[in-house]
């Protein structure tokens, strides 16, 4: 194989073989072609995107650069949920033990945050105690205990992806609907499952800023998904404001186990119920949405969810009574307030801002090597169409570094508009399904 | 400065500025920036191009990259001749003596064959003894002596264009025309010329096929030079078969040299004395072409051309007998006979493969570090036009190793077309000027 050659095809906007590409990113993976040929194919791939059948080879030479798991010896239909990443988006925390106690076993492999997003992960480890690092024994026996199971992508799922995520992020080639599709499509397709749930955030807040690319990027994942057999159903969610009240890592674990008591800010609670639901429909477990919504507030209702909640943070090493108390999780001691600095109804609450106001306050990374402060990040206390009077609070900023208050409060100022007349609230979170 | 954002920036069409494109090309000078970051960058700049202020800031940051040549201590204006690459193109070899004698100074810098093409730098080392690698003191003093000189890229001008090179070379990022533009441009501005004649060679045996590239590509470099304080000329040439009769080093030497006899083919002949008289309008010694033309015939007919290639080869020690018996030049002695397949008139000989057919033989590189074999070549016994009988010469192949014949022979055959009914010669080699 030629890789100049075969660079300067895919340039041109000649199709790969799969032959070719299985040849490519099985080299890749074995160091024997080197980065910048890989980065510049990219960029390549950038330009010209792909054709089906170029990414389904991609997505299976991912796949196959690691190890899959086999979860058929577990009963019952496992069935998983991935969000593009919004800001305060805690909804994964409650919706597996909902999800599990409804039926349906729910495999979570999360990831970290990534810029001014939260990751899954990063919630968590803000349980004293818990472990989202578990082997693949661990995985399979916690799973098999309780319906559910919280972890991090190991070593050996999806090598190739790794290599290229780390690659994509410092030459300009992330944003890329097919790499973008292939590298989350080759990860949940390796974790064995039968259904995946898509939360396509779409908005100022989210990587996908327009609804014409949300839907490509979901009609793309629905495409390689369906293509291996398993069932996909997308949901484009709106990302332009905060989901719920709460960004950081202690107070949205938190907030996430109020939805889990029947209890928080309702529209975390429609995002959490709408999604669950979807998951209990591809699973097999309700044959509509509406019924697997009824399920899904009878067991958090009757307590089977918070139950699940309780097992599975116990089983991962976690200290289970923050389920009960949610106070017990860290929550930044130096704390300041964001001030309405006219009276007005709030306009907007640029969750891109207010995400990288939360990374200011010591709430995500700034380099992937970076550890985070789980206490750090915000409170809302308004939201969109709300009325505030002058110098009432919009927020409370929390962290453990009293330095970092400061700029996190000039930050967000810039988040919010206040509008001298009346606004409506956003309505439905849910945009259009897929 | 970030440079992922940098790429990214580039990707979706910014124009990047003078101080960002500085510091992205000394960083990667200095090794600071990795190959996979620049090879990412420069497949955006392939398909996004460069405004005009960024491709000067470009060819600006290569020229700082190294050393620059300083020329203004030696009296008369100092021209040079650039061919972007053809087949059989020996005009170098009696342009730049012919020039010499008429009272411009020639600072020839030149390469090695490349791909398809020959290289200058091979055709003159295929004189005995003769001497590429000249040093800064040595390249003075033989521009001084005998008002010429022949030299190689030595590793202090341009590092930065040796490396990008080197890069664009395995990541199919050659093919783009600011980026060909800057090279050339770059490297022709670090040897402190006055003026520079561009040979833009057009068609299946060039880099560029199309005239309308070739075109943008001349524009280009004349907006680049003339920014810069130079004059510079434009002449596209076609190049759909080979120039002259004999392709190979060691032959094309000897072909070269019978021009400064006043002897040689007719399309070498006119190709060398146009691109020769522009050096002389440029450098200010004729007002117009065709008096410029009249003195470089002049000069042949004199011997004066003759004596200065005699007394450049011998001042870069070479055996300067081979100028007054170019027999004493290497040409292989394993020989094959291409035959006509049938009685008709030549149609086609197409340069690329021809040059192709030279590689088997010997006389250029698959790879960078190969050597080439200064005997192996062919010599055409017909040109396109000309009447051929069945099983007649169409060419003369040859090389130190007998073994290379066959495939040789069989590819040089595919280069060719016969036709039943008369066809007409190619006409003036000169297309357009720019």
């Amino acid at each position: 194989m030629n890789v100049a050659q075969l660079i300067g095809r895919k340039r041109d906007g000649a199709e790969l073989s799969g032959d070719e590409i299985r040849a490519f990113l099985g080299g890749y993976t074995r160091g024997e072609i080197p980065d910048y040929q890989v980065s510049a194919l990219l960029m390549a791939v950038f330009f010209r995107g792909m054709s089906d059948a170029e990414l389904d080879a991609w997505t299976d030479a991912m796949i196959r650069s690691g190890v899959t798991l086999d979860l058929s010896a577990l009963p019952g239909p496992k069935i998983d949920k991935h969000s593009t990443g919004g800001v305060g988006d805690k909804v994964s925390l409650p919706l597996a033990p909902i999800a599990a106690a409804c039926g349906v076993r729910v495999p979570m492999i999360s990831g970290r945050g990534l810029g001014h997003t939260g990751g899954t992960l990063d919630k968590l480890e803000s349980i004293p105690g818990m472990d989202v690092k578990v082997d693949k024994a661990r995985f399979l026996r916690v799973l098999d205990d309780t319906g559910l199971v919280f972890a991090g992508q190991t070593a050996d799922i999806c090598p190739a992806d790794r290599k290229l995520y780390a690659l994509r992020d410092v030459t300009g080639t992330v944003e890329s609907i097919p790499l973008i599709s292939s590298s989350i499509m080759s990860k949940k397709l390796a974790e064995g499952i039968d259904g995946l749930v898509l939360d396509i955030k779409v908005g100022s807040g989210a990587f996908m800023k327009d609804l014409e690319r949300a839907r490509l990027l979901a009609r793309t994942m629905i495409r390689i998904g369906t293509g291996r057999g398993i069932k996909v159903k997308a949901v484009l969610t709106r990302m332009e404001q905060p989901l719920g009240l709460a960004c950081g890592n202690g107070v949205e674990t938190a907030e996430g186990i109020e939805v889990l008591h029947g209890r928080g800010p309702e529209d975390l609670r429609e995002a959490v119920l709408h999604l669950t639901a979807w998951m209990l429909v591809l699973g097999g477990v309700r044959g509509d949405v509406e019924g697997a919504k009824a399920l899904c507030l009878e067991k958090i209702r009757g307590g089977e969810a918070l139950d699940r909640m309780r097992r599975v943070v116990a089983a991962q090493g976690g200290d289970a009574r923050v389920v009960d108390d949610p106070g017990l999780l860290p929550a930044g001691k130096h704390r300041a307030t964001l001030a309405a600095p006219e009276s007005g109804w709030v306009a907007r609450i640029d969750a891109f801002t207010i995400g990288m106001a939360c990374i200011d306050l010591g709430a995500g990374r700034a380099r992937a090597e970076d550890g985070v402060d789980p206490g750090a990040g915000m409170l809302l206390a308004a939201k969109v169409g709300a009325r505030v009077e002058k110098g009432a609070p919009l927020a409370t900023l929390m962290s453990g570094d009293g330095a970092r208050l400061a700029p996190a409060l000039a930050r967000a100022a810039g988040a919010y508009a206040i509008s001298p007349s009346p606004v409506a609230p956003e309505g439905s979170l849910i945009i259009e399904e897929l």
